[in-house]
């Protein structure tokens, strides 16, 4: 970590400073220039609060030059972990195709949709037993049961299943689930990810709507540091002066990511763009970029006309955009 | 609601939608345009999904007339309403200023600082016992013993008190505290808000950094839907491209809030701007606009001069902020 | 044009405003809901100031159902626009490659430049010879003597050249030059935009650094109201909250542009991102999802080992991506 | 300025940065760290290309510690600026309010604004004569006869006037023009920018939509490096998610920018929030957060009841807000 110091700051407030900075544990190297003087400190930075020393009044800067993401971190471990879920595996070169209603609606229909994901070429099922809605006053979601739907889905096509959750005290229903979500909107609820750190369950982690990589990662550090080490990545769109699409997909943080952290990255581009139409685009897009996977809505039900054009697929075109995805994977 | 069909939508999709809508019982009024057809929706479209319906291949947009928030709303409960913490009110032309530091640090440091922002004209303490930190790595809050402080220092001064809570499972250690703080990053963690709802302490919610009005506004709906009608509106910064300030304050939701809500609105300059230097200027400005209070972070340790110039404010500038705004708050 | 009368609105108001519409020229047909009354407007209302009347006191809301774009809208042109620079075509199927380094920095260079970007598949040639700089320290180009460069490299290689304009006064030097560009934060300078418009050059537009989809295509239509059809889209980032990233590259813009404008869309992947490692994802992304082109900054100078990592590519690595883009383009 | 290295930089990659860098005119200062090497440069950095730097291969990340703006820097020109506009003066305790018309309509229009709001304490009278509009349909301003009109608004009432240029062609026209305003969308056009610095008109530059203070003081330099100190910095609303307002007035920029310029500020809350009935709390805000100035939209058409409620006040409300600025700045 770097502190730039103003101009005019006294020796005794520098002396002051470096005083403290060492009872926090960092050895302090100074560097004198004309107008500024720069405080290199060397050590676990980690544990000073960059804000702090940000704020004091002799404080013109710091600049972290360590991240403050270790267990996530590329650098302190370089080959890509690949998740393993219950057989299927993402990451290190392992592409996972989620799949699946947005919503949990019934049996019948999990079961139908199931199937024809999984002929399309699907590997692992996702539906939304638990709802997070803007308002109170819509539709939350079957809950219990619609976990339960799930679950029979997968006894019939034996897909491992994805679903969301929204409250650390609902763990036990998600005993059988094989990989729990976090919503973007509970991307920074630290009291739900340190209780999931504490499982061993794969954790899809969704990037907060107007979050940056780092915070995202240190997210994800959350979850690993109860002991934690299944944590895939989620890029699902931010939100930025466009209005358009319901948002703005970040396509170079897949990329970034990687490099960032060894962590598997997947991609969501029906939340992201919330129409249809962008969903097979932006599916490429992401699949070229080299996420190591896409979480596709899909809904299926001929009797429902309503849903043409929704921001869920149809199986038909699903298995047409799961056959472009995996050409594009070849040339990769 | 009204939603703008696309050129060429046959009398049979129309037919077809109409009937659809009917059956989530609103009525629907079509006006056929030369280019566009358009529905007017009549009832209670609050059940109506949005998103879905401007999803759909024939609808072109949609948009809603009456807004999506009910109880929090000015056109259903025209007068202000005003907040009573423990016989200190908010609202309806109550000026509330909630003062103390960012972290409970000790007995001492709370009772210390509670008699000086008392002395200089604070009517509530804050302070922080459960911290919501980016960095697993970082001080999470005395938790328990934070609270245990907070009380004492409020049978000091007989100051009621504010602080964060994180995990609707932590409720019980909240009994006495007098008002309970919903952080920017849980504002749309809305397990927590229903468990909030179904108590009767005043509730102080938070902005989240890139959280619309609407979004804002229904956050409070959570609350007040369960049967909690105490909540405070809480301006703390958005996100934005700048990166001068931690985040930007926008002033223009209090007024607009006002508009919209019932509800009374403060500001927290402190957390928008990061830089004490920022907090009197802004603390101003948030008066000169119409706020009902302001929360402001003051720390009391002439012993650690590092926290010179952080956000926190010392007690004497404080005080000469205090009169300031008394000033202002005369000529409004 | 929709505009939706807030509640209260009395009949005489809605005369007054019904008459004032009429002589805008266009024909006013009211429905009236139990809460709303809402106007719909049908005839020529691009001359409707859309600002002004949702600013009035009655109304709640305005909404535009049909473009406020028309010449380079795809409802009134549904083919493809292919423009023809030279003889190379670009959209409509044809696939551009756009190289060369940011700046011009002498002839010596531009040639070597363009003859290895030729080889590895360029099409046409880029180079910078008015450069705008955010500050007036830095260097702000080579001018007139690097228009002369690109000439010759032109000469030498048969390669069209591009090249930026900043002031309408300089047109006399773009004589020669086959596709003038206007950078971003010009995209709204209108008045160089309609002198643009009255000449016949095929118009590289990039999209403002925070403009939307709308006004990125009002400002195409700028150029087009005058008179000069050959405008091509670009894409090169928009500002975010990210930091990771010079700007966020908004891939999901180039499908929908594609189906509001019958005009070519390229993507800009050097400047979007600003690092050279993100170049080629970003590059085969923005093909995956069907960009009409690419524009990539590639530097030739072995000597000065200072440009290796740069944003932009070796002559190499721009050959190996020029591969990798000719595949995903076979797939799509 | 500081530079950053990677780790794994070898001493040869450091030597040649180095020499590098020596070239450029600036001493290297290195000081070597566990992990990474920091490159510490003195003397003129503002000719360092930082974006080049930042994107060398070795290079970490690059910060700039002193500022890149010279002329408009308070640490260069402690005092503040006052600017004189024949006679009425603007900065350094001299507060101004500007008001008028968005846009010249009609001779008698301009006269009997002026009047009104002068008798009502403003001391300049704005009103647009060329008008930056996002469709090219839109009326675009009277032009050389809404100037003529301003003047004779000047000769009735002797304030001076303010108005935008969009062109330097233009400038034979704006030669008896008191004030020239450069519009948001312009803030970055440098060649316009350049030319104003060769006059010694006082210019109002307004911030532009999506940019940063430091862009904004770096287009404030453009014009003082050509010679034209008389600078006066307009904060007109930024674009950020919100849709409520039409920008989000960014209130902290008024203090912010007082600490890094001795240029006067204003501000202007109509255009910033697109809302008459958001001016008043808005003007009250900036004023209260230390602004030298306001820019307020003034309309006074009795006959036309159409703009009641738009962005702009009558003369009355104009009048009574007034009032109360005058006593907010008594208190400051």
């Amino acid at each position: 970590m770097i502190a730039v110091l103003k101009k005019n700051t006294t020796k005794e407030q520098i002396d002051h400073l470096t005083a403290w900075l060492e009872t926090q544990g960092v050895e302090v190297h100074p560097s004198y220039g004309v107008d500024y003087t720069v405080l290199g400190l060397v050590g676990d930075t980690s544990r000073i609060d960059m804000e702090l020393l940000d704020s004091l009044a002799i404080v013109d800067s710091v600049k972290r030059v360590s991240d403050p993401f270790k267990q996530c971190n590329r650098k302190f471990h370089p080959e890509d972990t690949v998740v393993d879920v219950d057989g299927v595996k993402i990451g290190g070169g392992h592409f996972a195709i989620i799949a699946g209603p947005c919503s949990v609606e019934s049996r019948e229909q999990m079961i139908a949709v199931a199937q024809s994901v999984k002929a399309a070429g699907a590997t692992l099922l996702r539906g939304g037993a638990f709802k997070p809605r803007t308002s109170p006053y819509d539709f939350q979601g079957l809950k219990a049961d619609g976990i339960e739907y799930l679950l029979e889905a997968k006894k019939e096509t034996g897909m491992p299943i994805v679903t969301e959750i929204m409250n650390a005290n609902h763990l036990s229903m998600f005993e059988d689930v094989d990989v729990i979500q976090v919503g973007a909107r509970n991307m920074q609820n630290f009291e739900l990810l340190k209780e999931l750190g504490k499982t061993q369950k794969p954790i899809l982690l969704k990037r907060g709507l107007a979050n940056t990589l780092k915070e995202f990662l240190m997210s994800a550090e959350y979850i690993m540091s109860e002991g934690n080490g299944n944590v895939i990545l989620c890029e699902r769109g931010i939100r930025t002066y466009e209005t358009y699409t319901r948002n703005t997909m970040d396509i170079s943080c897949i990329p970034l990511l990687h490099e960032l952290s060894h962590l598997p990255v997947i991609a969501d581009p029906s939340h992201a763009t919330g129409k249809a139409r962008l969903v097979e685009p932006m599916a490429m897009a992401a699949t070229a970029a080299g996420t190591d996977g896409l979480m596709i809505e899909v809904h299926n039900d001929p009797a429902n006309a309503l849903c043409d054009g929704a921001q869920s697929l149809t199986p038909e075109e699903f298995a047409h955009l799961a056959e472009k995805i995996r050409k594009v994977r070849e040339i990769l």
